[in-house]
Parts: structure tokens; sequence; C-alpha cells
């Protein structure tokens, strides 16, 4: 279950890892399906390095996801994969330039996430779903693992990119976290872009909308409430060529949350974490869970203090902790020798990564996509 | 350094441990004042069990702040001190004989805090500072450490006891964390108590408000706004008979926080933890820089992960980590067995802790106060 890719090196064999015997996955599914989850699925990317050269130029790596859920090819049109596939190649590409032109890993995270927020195939700035009262509230937030220095805003309605109103928060205020008014009024005084709240709406985001409330009105609230059906939420996590780590993370939230609420996406700790000591993390999921669990934390700390591997960490939290706990989701990460992860325990998560190499992969469901999905 | 306060037996010999030799004190406090902060002072109080009885009825425990700062007795009025103490001791009592009727952590912490939150001697509910609009907005947490459930609530404006706000959230929603009106209108939609914004004035903390607006008028905003002189979040862990630990934390913020910030205290992992596999956590200090290291969460991490003592973990984190980045504050926190830490970088902190045994003490300043405040 090694999982390496290597920047060192400039000559590279691609082997794809699965984290499941094929047999054990049907098992582990049934389980799945018995503990109210859809699927498991863990995959593993190793691009072996097949030597070193100390004198060749630092490399970069960037990964991202797009949300983890019921992501199978049954419950999508072709027209769609197609759509996410391109999509996810295209930031991956805008990332990528970035990186490979010396950029920080910090800019390349904004500059991603910025891209997927005016997607509106993602449930972040453009596409963010709706909550209960039918307004669409914003959280993000950015970490930079050089220094630790993090900024995160909460329920931003007028921001049209939630991730910069994040790092702006970092860089020009002397707070981590604004929530509401005062953070959409702080992006406006920083001069960021302000929409009005209508420019949030989408005929697909909306017509979840009412059939989620049309379902909670018949279902009692206890019951309707609690579920997790949606996904979208967009991270990134980079590793420049000064070896620094930033990690961000984006999201419109639950489909029908109560007014207020506030998942992992800004929670520095729970949905976004970046140390260059460990690695950095974003984290798309049932975020309840993922803030009694300080997921992105834990995975830095299991790396520091247990001595774990990045993928040992990340599959540790997300198909041990998290399973457990019947908390349905996923994580990307990327430590500082550009070994990547991307662990999930739903069916699919919509994600892909790219190396200084020139690896580059994209894929949505739980199995083995690699060899059409890759350049 | 050991520091114990067992709980299984009955007869106890108490010791007072020192965290800094009285030479090495003063060196480290000229260090304080050259990297920003006032002194350090950790201090570790020891209660060795001298027999164990496995029959008797199991212990409890309970341990609180209200707030670390600049909290010397030369800055402080006899009468205000003689307040600190009188309170400090009237709720530890009021949490002691909760936990002793077999009452769970829960309840004694809510209990505690909301005493707290009722005394304008503390920065939280009632003597809330004031934010740069000239408004006050609290910030609670709460969770349980048998189950990892948890509620927080950020920037509530009306709601009585901002505890209760955070128990309610947990209980009685499908969320962990609400902000702003959201939060108060869940409160009142719950049935907690409401009152007007003006409740929350207090002379004492107006004046505060005017001094620093007076002060950061002259400044320019990045140097004034960064300051934290002020202190009082309030926070409170216990061990129920059961062996159940809850952590609690109330708070105003920070003076002059601009409109919408979110400090450390309404977040799980970074202000608030408990977790019964290792201990519960509750923080006090510059929230940011809690924010960023998930300082409750780190100090569980390092008990379970590097299989560090209660103590040990404590003092890394606030004397070591904390103390290394400028970062001012301290924690208090309590393990299953009973083990109690209090530790702060800072000049002071108001601090006391209560176990089945009888043992109940009192402390403000940074010296050894315990044969005078115990009981």
């Amino acid at each position: 279950m090694e999982s390496k890719v290597s920047l060192i090196g400039r000559r590279s064999q691609k082997q794809m890892a699965f984290g499941w015997l094929p047999g054990l996955q049907v098992v582990m599914a049934a389980v799945a399906v018995m503990v109210g989850l859809s699927a498991f699925a863990a995959v593993a990317w190793a691009a072996e390095d097949a030597g070193s050269a100390p004198s060749a130029r630092p490399g970069w790596a960037l990964v991202i996801h797009g949300g983890a859920g019921t992501i199978v090819p049954d419950a999508m049109s072709e027209e769609d994969e197609a759509a996410y596939r391109r999509k996810l190649r295209e930031v991956l590409d805008l990332g990528a330039a970035m990186l490979e032109d010396g950029r920080s890993s910090l800019d390349a995270v904004e500059a991603v996430i910025r891209a997927m927020e005016d997607c509106p195939l993602f449930n972040a700035g453009k596409g963010a779903v709706f909550t209960a009262a039918g307004t669409n509230e914003m959280d993000a937030s950015i970490m930079d693992g050089r220094t630790l220095d993090a900024g995160a805003v909460a329920g931003v309605k007028t921001v049209k990119h939630p991730i910069s109103a994040a790092r702006a928060v970092m860089g020009h205020s002397p707070h981590v976290m604004l929530a509401g008014e005062g953070a959409d009024s702080f992006a406006a005084e920083q001069g960021l872009e302000i929409v009005p709240p209508d420019y949030f709406w989408t005929e697909r985001r909306w017509k979840d909308y009412l059939r989620r409330k049309e379902e909670s009105e018949k279902e009692s609230r206890e019951e309707g409430s609690g579920s997790n059906d949606e996904h979208g939420t967009v991270g990134c996590v980079a590793l420049d060529r000064n070896g620094d780590i930033a990690a961000g993370t984006s999201t419109g939230g639950m489909t029908m949350k109560m007014w207020g609420r506030i998942g992992d996406s800004p929670i520095i700790g729970a949905g976004t974490y970046a140390d260059n000591a460990s690695c950095g993390v974003s984290c798309t999921g049932h975020g309840e869970y993922f803030i009694r669990n300080a997921v992105a934390y834990d995975i830095t700390a299991l790396m520091k203090y247990r001595g774990l591997r990045l993928e040992e960490a990340t599959r540790s939290v997300v198909l041990g902790k998290l399973k457990d706990q019947g908390a349905a989701g996923g994580v990307i990460a990327l430590d500082r020798e550009g070994h990547v992860s991307m662990v999930f325990n739903t069916a699919g998560m919509f994600r892909g990564f790219i190396t200084a190499d020139g690896t580059a992969q994209v894929f949505l469901f739980g199995e083995n996509e690699g060899e059409s999905a890759g350049n």
C-alpha cells in the first residue's frame, strides 16, 4: 500500500494500487451499505521514482477534489461525466502552469479554487447549494504550511470568490476567521469582487433545494435534516518549488442546512490544514464529523507524532475512524516530498493530481479509471 | 514534574510543584518580555495518592479557568482580587455539588459556565467585551468526551447563556456549529433565555472599549488591532462518576475585534475538545494562534499518539509550541484518571480545581498561592 510520487527524479514508472482487493471490496461495500454509506473505495496512486538527480530543479505537485459522495457512473450522464473530467483537468493545468513557473503554492491553491468556484458543477461559489432559508451561504479557508498562517470566512453571501476572501483575512486582518456580514463587509473593503446574491442562483441547485424541501416537509425534521447526499465542496493542496505546502477548501455547505450553520470547510484543523513539517489536507464530506474528529489536523498529527506515512495517515482517518462513526467523505493530501493521497469512503470523489514530471490524472468514481483519464 | 490527582483513594497528600526553578523563572520572564509576553509561569498541582481502595465509589474532578493574561497583584485591587477568588470558589462548589450527586460532567460544565456568564467579572455573557463596532458578539462551545458530540455558537448577540445555546446545538440540531443571527434565532426557538443586547453592556467593558478605540485611532490599524491584553474567557472541564469527560468554553472574544471575528473558543479542536480516551481541554488566550495550532485537539493527540501524560502534553503545547510562536494564553485539562493540569505562559490565569476527595484550590497569579487559597 505504498504511495509515493517522488519529485526529485525525472523518470517515473506509474503504478496504480488499489486499497481493497476486489473480493474484499464487495464485502466492504456490503458492510458500508449496512452502516449507511454507499460504498467504500480507497485508491492510492504510486509513481515510484526510478532514479534521483540531486541537481534537478525542485519539483512541485498539486491535488484537487470537487467533493465526495454517491458519485457512480449509473447516476451520471455521459455529458456530465465529460464536463467534470474536462473541468478537473483544466484546473489541474491552471495550477500546474503556475507551479511550473515558480509561483507559490498559496497562489496556485487560490487560483485553482477560484476557477472551481466559477464553475456551477461544484458546490462552491457559483454552484453553491441553498440553505433551508433559500439563501446561499458560503464558507472557505486557506492555510500556509510554511508559516501556519491561515484565513477563513463563514456564511458569506456576496463575495464572488470566498477563497480569496479567506486569503484576504489571512493576509490583511489580524484574525483567522470572519463570519457573516462582517466577513462580506471586510471582503468588500479589501476590494474583492462583490456580486448580488442572485449571482449564486443556479437552476440545478434550486431544484435540489425544492426537492429536499419537499422531502423534509414530508419527513420529521430530525430525520430529514441530517441527510448528506449532496456533494461538490472543492479543495486543493499544492507543493511549490520552494518546498512550501498550502491547502484550501471552499463550499456552499449542505443543501437545506440551517441558517448560520458552519461546517468543517472554514475550520482550520477540521476541513483544511497545512504544515510543511507534515502535510497539507483538504476535506469533503459530512462536515459535523470532520469537525468532531479535527480531521485535517489529525492527519498531520498521525504523521508528526506517530510517524505514519501520508497514505497510512489518510487511510487511518478516512477508512478507520470516520468509517467507524458512519461518517461519509474523503480527503486529499500531499506531503513535502510530493507524495499524494486521495482517500474516500464514499462511492466516488471528484479528484485529480498533477506533478512536475508530467503525470496528470483525473478520477470521478471508485474504480480504476487511470488509463483513460490520465494524459 | 509529575502531576497526579488520583480519585480512587480517599487519603491524599497534597504537594505543590512549580514548572520553573526560581532562578530559571527570572531568566524565562526576561526572555518572555523580549518576545512580547509578560511572563511565563507554569504551575502544576500534585496530590499524590497514598493508597487505593478498589471498592470506593468512583471519583470526579472539575477544573475551571476565567481567562489568562497580565494578571498580577500590583494591577488588581484587593477588592477585585477577593471578588475573583470568591466567585471562582463559588462556581467550583456549584459544579462539585452536581458531580458529587452523580450528575453528568456535561451538566456540571454547562452549569459552571452559566454561572460565570452571569458574572460581569469575566469576559463571557454579562461581562462580554465590545467589538470594534461597539456591539457584543459572543462565542461558546461544549463537547461530550463519551460520544464526541459537540455544539458551538459564534457571534451570538441575544442569548443570555451562550454555553446553553452551544449545548442546544449539540443536542437539538443536526449541526455542530451555528453562527450569527441563525444561532440567535435557533436559541430562541429552543426556548433559551433571550435578552436585549444592552443586557451585555457593563460600564467596565465599555470603558475598556472607549480606551482601546482611542488608542487604535492614534495607532495605525495594523499595530492596534492585534493586541491581546484583554482576558476573561471562561472554561470548565469535568470528569463525572461514570468516567465521562466534558469540556466547554465561553467568551466575548477580543475587545475591538472586527465585526464577525470568530476566535478559538467556539471551534471544536481549537478552544475546546473532550475525548474520554485522552482528556478534556478548554483554552484561553490569543485565539488566532490557538486555531492555527489546533491546540485543544493537539493536546489529546500528544497523549493518544505520542503517549505523553496529561501534564507533559499541556506543557509541551503551551510552554513549547505556543511560547515559541509568541502566542499568549493558557489551558486547563483533565484526564479520565482525574489528573488535572492548568498551564499558562502569561503572568497569571484565573483558575481552580476541585476533586472528590475534598481538595479545592483557586489561583489568580503565577506564584504559589495554594496554602491560602485552598480549603
